[in-house]
């Protein structure tokens, strides 16, 4: 980065606060990375890896006089953490987070901190089915898109800071509105999980008619509903994150289910192999 | 097997049919098997990779004094290559299919082939994303079910004699009627089939609105939407064959999608938690 950081803090030190502390040691980008985080083993243990420099369990500490703040905590933590810290911060600091539901957080981010102090909301889309310290790794951003979503209120150097933050992590970044961010995001990720929730959830109501019937899945269930056991807390609180975008991604979805049940009825071939002619040209040219 | 067979006859020299071959080769479970096919050079090739003994491209040839003669075509050519074959078979001739979904082939075939002919519907679940006789191997079917579809008029004998043949492969036999194997069928493959395919529609739909979108696609839409890169043409024929419980395996998934949308809406976070974990508990239990 042009400028070196004095001191950056990372709230939650896991796969993705991990990942970018190891990344801001690795390159330099700081005097000191601070942690800090709930479990003092976890933070320990983040130590030892190189993830940061030092922690304290102390957010005061943590947070007190870091250039940036990073909030990469539980996206259900976000705003709340945001609120403890805003008293403790040093003038002109610039708060960033990493939350998959952005219109919500930046919004309320906005009230809470005061004129003095710089955020800019941003989503790394990266992440594995690890989690905590021990997952991270400093690839993990590479080639994946960074989505940064300021809005009217925010500041063009704080924007360009969280901007070559993420560029050092080798991440794409792409900035959009917070709205519009929350409505890719509810199509691509968000509604494949819902999806993927209802399916299993449908089998298991019609698991009482078919005793059994989950020991015949075959590889195509299995790999469709791995997501399915993604964590219910995270998910449940992306959902009341991001839920107008989530309930209008679940109609297009249930529009075009309806399309291809339409399709059967009418035994209608041609329509059925136009449909999934052109998802397999679509899905095989990601 | 108790009694070794003279000639197996394999229509449709694929993954499916290649790698019971040379099951069937290595077990010795036949005097000879043959195979027919529509291409030559992939006959050329199942030969060589011993998973016949000897092929013809004539059909009657193929099947002529068979003992047993096994369906392994696509699923849409399954009835009629019953047809065709109808007037070659000896008296006693046992034949069975591997079709993902049988009423309507058991019911059809019942009617084509005459009552000195002996049929047996049976589904292996196995596959991969491969096809064609270089992807077959003696391991596919191992610890796999494999479904037979008995009805009132199968022969005892005959049934038998499949059983024997799939048990040969490793697979976990199980007898159930056609009709339940299809419902059951619609919901753990064709199902989550469909909402890939529904999923990536929807997407294609989004597409206008947000130029660019899938370029944003992470892991969870890959793993997703992996299914919908299957054949068109085949699961068009699914569609088709098994109508009836896919539809209502479509209104089931409709309604499980509505129920999250609905518990979004009234910011229900305890039900949205309660179906997700439901899910991850049921996933992580396959």
């Amino acid at each position: 980065m042009r400028t070196r950081l004095e001191k950056i803090a990372i709230i939650g030190v896991g796969l993705i606060g991990g990942s970018l502390g190891l990344i801001c040691r690795e390159k330099r980008l700081a005097g000191s990375v601070w942690g800090h985080g709930r479990s003092e083993s976890n933070l320990r243990k983040a130590v030892e890896l190189g993830l940061i420099d030092r922690y304290s369990l102390d957010l005061r500490e943590a947070v007190e006089g870091a250039d940036l703040v990073v909030l990469a905590t539980p996206v259900e933590s976000i705003i709340k953490t945001g609120e403890k810290i805003s008293p403790f911060l040093r003038e002109n600091a610039v708060v960033t987070d990493v939350g998959s539901a952005k219109e919500k957080i930046v919004r309320r981010m906005e009230e809470i901190l005061p004129r003095n102090i710089r955020f800019v909301g941003a989503h790394p889309i990266a992440g594995t089915e690890k989690s905590g310290p021990e997952a991270a790794f400093a690839e993990l951003f590479q080639d994946r898109y960074c989505i940064l979503t300021p809005t009217e209120y925010t500041d063009n150097g704080a924007l360009g800071l969280v901007r070559e933050l993420w560029e050092q992590t080798g991440a794409r970044v792409d900035v959009m509105d917070p709205e519009k961010h929350d409505r890719i995001l509810a199509l691509i990720s968000h509604l494949p999980h819902m999806a993927a929730y209802a399916l299993v959830d449908s089998l298991s109501k019609k698991e009482r008619e078919f005793p059994g019937l989950f020991s015949y899945v075959a590889g195509g269930f299995r790999d469709f509903s791995r997501i399915a056991s993604s964590s219910p807390v995270m998910w449940k609180e992306i959902c009341l994150q991001n839920g107008k975008a989530i309930i209008q991604g679940i109609e297009v979805l249930r529009g075009a289910l309806s399309e291809i049940a339409e399709a059967i009825e009418n035994g209608n071939g041609e329509k059925l192999e136009k449909i999934f002619l052109n998802a397999k040209v679509i899905r095989d040219g990601l």
